[in-house]
């Protein structure tokens, strides 16, 4: 049925898949996303949100180079906030509330409109390899599909096995079957892989709810967006609510905790530790009385809801008695409970820099598949590996970010080279520069690099471009221009910071904590420039930051080009650790593991000593 | 987890599942929406169209009512037609194409506002039963759920076993799990079941398709509504397209005949005559060597296409391949093969008319559960399920629609006094009053009737009234008002009709069959009436039936009333038929059986000769 040979499949058509059947598509190649439902392309399993701290970044990041989750999530938002705007700039977070539906369909109807991407709905049940290299799929039909490259992105569903209190059946998702025969046959090819966990909570009908109760959540009052194209800005936003467990609904869950699956032994595998679920948090947490549920609405019109934060596989009675003594919820009613789930992950030491396996070429893992957790983690993933397929089929060079450059570099960075024992997600603190990897500048880091390739278009490119002129002439305006102190003064006076005796560089002022845009724009020769130049929000944005954190910046782009001479020290492929015998062997084996690729990537392993990359440099002549 | 008891659990939310929440709750009982997945509310599970010869009267007698599937329908239509325009207004038949996601997602969306349901999402797996009497339901988790009735609409979900070509998996749907458990419990309390297979045809990607080489089908340029209500007027509409199979095509799907589960005994139900497989359709009609094929889109924006007339359960490899034979299918790419589906239904003799069973009290039965097919009889089924399961609970008498009050009425009495062998579906044959159950009448014939029991609205009451008292004035108007020679005489030599000589009332001509309501009109005194009266194009159109069909309609009616006189001798309800000795062997067996409640409905059972009636009459004192 499939005579034509694709360049590339993709399987399943979750976050991953989405993204990358988009990017090798975009970048030229035949592409074929094959999945068992296609009424679930970006199917949201879990929180009906994108972004958050660390995951705003990476969407922003994917948009920057043409990924298409940031267009869905803005087209899809129901309220837009920017987390930690309290703090520098460096940790703020966009963050959005989605209506499920709506999200799911604009990434199906984008997949649509993209020419190369062909679909098919089937469950994939195994490879095709010849020698060491994968040629195809083969689906549970029998029917072969053949392919220059095989990008697996199965989520939760390899042998995915759902436990509610001591029930437990198969499934990949509540209501979905799991998929079977990848794991067995790729652990036959000599893979490893393991068992994960991870949970959801129950979701409840919004009309039995009492929300004069809990703390309204609203949007912020000028929402911005994910996309740096010109994606719609929410009118109009829904509320979320915040509330409270307290010592009663624990005591009510602990009732129920012989009954738990995560407690007796039968959910053996290891969960996100930071996502935990509301009965490990009463357990991990034991002196605190109380924990915070965020109430969110699951779209425009529907009235289910979400409980974010209280995930568990209790018993579904248990659930609900203890939600039933949330404030707020005594009347609640559930659309259906919380529920565990175990699937297959394979550890991703087993993957290089391109996502592709060391073991079988031309193939490459991608998402939860990873052990990682979250549709950013995901998505992000599959973008990277869509285009290492395209460019590796196409005998081109690979695309790899580098930890200064992405928060996408240093998640695959992470992966590959640390492993990961329970599901991984990103956080700020994972990120060396992260006052370099900023959401307000992921064009400017990563547009250029996207574009070059052929992935980001010319539009982008454009306004890239536009932004950064425009960005770094209002920063050389205030570098060059002089206030007077008369009409300083009377601003640095309002903000209780020291006034000045004689006329200097707006830039001095202007670093200092204090003063912000605003404050500066009530000098005539700035509000003129603006009008001037018609700089934009983003811009001006742009520009304080570059002023204000000027200091930070340097220094850990000092740091980095430091860094970026191990960076530059590459170990040879084939290098054979054996014959030194100063390594520790604890080193020895996990150099021989993850095989790193420069001195950089090998001092990032744990269990690697700085006098084991001693050891290391002086052999390599350094 | 569910204290409260329930007045009505529904289980399962396809079309009847929808239908009967919709009604039960409307009526004032606390209902529950029990749901393998709260995301297919209303899916479609074959053809995204809702009506057709027959099926449009049904949805209309449904909105006439109250129920839900006019209005979901209107307001996700992507085309009307008014089929059967040409024949008499008795077989106008209004169809829609819809937009498959926004048709399940406007389901969801006006159940959620619905006051008394609520939701909830898991399988069920087995009744709860105390002496004969239904008292709740037990879930897969084992959660049990007390209510006062139930109503099963499970669909082809019981055991369901998907076929393509030797291949066969359970599931409910492509991509869906298979129910089980309640089957067996049904049966071990007695009920009789059997297996019945449907079947749907490949879904295409539209950009594949080259529609130059087909035959455009647009809708109808003043496209027209399912509902009595102000529901939206499409104004703008998508077109579908003809295209034809060939001998080729019949060739090349043969040579998949050895492997078709049809045809190789490893399908052994029965599937529905008149909704065959392609492959049926060869075999039996071997003598044409091309059939019709509908190309229709799947909704606003998606590629997705479904070819509506190839309905296949042929091997994968050779369903494609043929469909690559037929005009402008030549690049086709499929999104996912054709196949058929075998599934458990209960024997419709087993139900009393209000869809209760005869074993289990308060236990209704509708929907494809019942061996019927498609979108319309399911969801009629469903709400009178709804309908009476409130009534019975609240002891109310139970609500009955005769055979000359709606094809409804048709349907549910044939399915309990004859059964049904294969997939039942409704045609307009069936009705013997045909002419009275127009799709233009049915708020006419069945609003005042569930305005009665308190579901039709207020609104709908008075808007059929209105309709009512206007046309009823406009007819009227037509049979005092005369005519002069001079003014009619013209439009009759037009229309080539005889002329006449002298003044007539103008009810004459207009009975003539070549006399339009476009001639009438132009006629000053008929456009003044109009004028004067604010008559819309539903009255007039209303007025232009009744005028020139009043002989048809009359003596339709008289014939109903005759054999309403059948009707009204009632048989008791444990007649003892083995009394009757001169009644044949087969009668008294089929008549033990199905136990008829009137004569009439006696009269109908196959097996049942008039001379076992003149029996039945001489004992009951006829
Ligand atoms: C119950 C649950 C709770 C979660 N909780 C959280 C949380 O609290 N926080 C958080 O950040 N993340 C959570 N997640 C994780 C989040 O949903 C995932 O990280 C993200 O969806 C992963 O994206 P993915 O593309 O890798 O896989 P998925 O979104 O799982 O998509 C996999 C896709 O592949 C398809 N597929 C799988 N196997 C096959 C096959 N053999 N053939 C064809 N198609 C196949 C599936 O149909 C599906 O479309 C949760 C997930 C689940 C299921
Ligand atoms: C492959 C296929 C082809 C078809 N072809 C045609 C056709 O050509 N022409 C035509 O007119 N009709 C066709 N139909 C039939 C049409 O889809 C059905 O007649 C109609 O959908 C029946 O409606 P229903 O409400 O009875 O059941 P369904 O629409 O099947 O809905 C059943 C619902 O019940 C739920 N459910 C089932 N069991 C349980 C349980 N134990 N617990 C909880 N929930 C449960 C399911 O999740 C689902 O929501 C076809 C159906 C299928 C599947």
């Amino acid at each position: 049925m499939f005579n034509e040979q694709y360049d590339v499949i993709v399987v399943g058509g979750g976050h991953a898949g989405a993204e990358a059947a988009a990017a090798a598509a975009n970048l030229g190649s035949k592409t074929l996303l094959a999945t068992m439902n296609l009424q679930t392309i970006g199917q949201m399993s879990c929180n009906p949100a994108m972004g958050g701290i660390a995951k705003g970044q990476i969407v922003r990041e994917m948009d920057a180079m043409g990924g298409y989750s940031g267009i869905v999530t803005d087209r899809s938002a129901i309220q837009f906030k920017m987390l930690n705007k309290s703090k520098g700039p460096a940790m703020w977070s966009p963050r959005a509330q989605n209506d499920r539906m709506r999200f799911a369909e604009e990434w199906r109807l984008m997949l649509e409109r993209t020419p190369n991407v062909d679909f098919y709905q089937e469950m994939v049940q195994g490879l095709i390899v010849e020698g060491n290299r994968v040629v195809g799929v083969r689906t549970s039909l029998g029917l072969e599909i053949k392919a220059k490259a095989v990008i697996l992105t199965n989520g939760t569903f390899l042998n995915g096995l759902i436990h509610i209190g001591d029930k437990q059946f198969g499934g990949g998702r509540a209501g979905e079957k799991a998929a079977t025969g990848i794991t067995e046959q790729l652990v036959s090819f000599g893979f490893e892989s393991g068992r994960m966990k991870t949970g959801t909570p129950p979701r409840v009908d919004g009309r039995s709810l009492d929300y004069s109760k809990m703390i309204p959540q609203p949007g912020d009052d000028n929402p911005e967006r994910f996309s740096f194209l010109d994606t719609p800005v929410l009118k109009e936003q829904r509320e979320c609510y915040m509330t409270h467990t307290s010592a009663t609904v624990h005591d009510l869950l602990k009732e129920g905790f012989d009954r738990s699956p995560m407690f007796n032994g039968r959910i053996k595998s290891i969960g996100p530790r930071y996502c935990p679920s509301i009965e490990d948090k009463i357990n991990r947490f034991a002196d605190k009385d109380s924990h915070q549920l965020f109430v969110e609405p699951e779209g425009w019109d529907t009235v289910e809801v979400y409980v974010n934060g209280f995930s568990t596989s209790l018993p579904e009675d248990v659930q609900f008695k203890a939600l039933r003594s949330v404030k707020g919820f005594e009347k609640v009613k559930f659309f259906r409970p919380g529920y565990a789930i175990e699937y297959d992950y394979f550890p991703p030491t087993q993957l290089k820099h391109t996502l592709e396996t060391k073991l079988v070429e031309n193939l490459y893992f991608a998402g939860q598949i990873n052990g990682t957790t979250g549709y950013e983690e995901a998505a992000s993933q599959g973008m990277m590996a869509g285009i290492n397929a395209h460019l590796k089929i196409n005998e081109k060079d690979p695309f790899i970010l580098k930890r200064d450059e992405a928060y996408i570099g240093v998640l695959i960075d992470d992966l590959i080279t640390k492993g990961t024992e329970e599901p991984y997600r990103m956080f700020t603190s994972r990120a060396e520069y992260r006052t370099l990897l900023r959401q307000d500048n992921a064009d400017l880091r990563l547009t250029p690099r996207s574009f070059e390739i052929g992935l980001a278009s010319e539009e982008r490119m454009r306004r890239m471009e536009e932004k950064e002129r425009k960005s770094q002439a209002f920063v050389d305006f205030f570098r060059n221009t002089s206030y007077q102190p008369e009409e300083i003064n009377p601003i640095l006076e309002e903000v209780n910071s020291s006034t000045v005796g004689q006329a200097d560089k707006m830039f001095k002022v202007f670093a200092r904590p204090q003063v912000t845009m605003d404050h500066m724009m009530q000098l005539e020769k700035v509000s003129g420039f603006v009008t001037e130049h018609e700089l934009d929000r983003e811009v001006m944005e742009q520009a304080e930051i570059q002023v204000k954190y000027s200091g930070y910046i340097e220094k850990e782009k000092l740091n980095a080009d430091k860094l970026q001479r191990l960076e530059n020290i590459n170990i040879p492929e084939n290098f054979d650790y054996s014959k030194l015998k100063s390594l520790s062997f604890e080193a020895r084996e996990k150099l021989e593991k993850i095989r790193p690729v420069t001195i950089s990537q090998a001092s990032r392993i744990s269990g690697v000593s700085p006098s084991d990359i001693s050891v290391l440099l002086v052999f390599l002549g350094r």
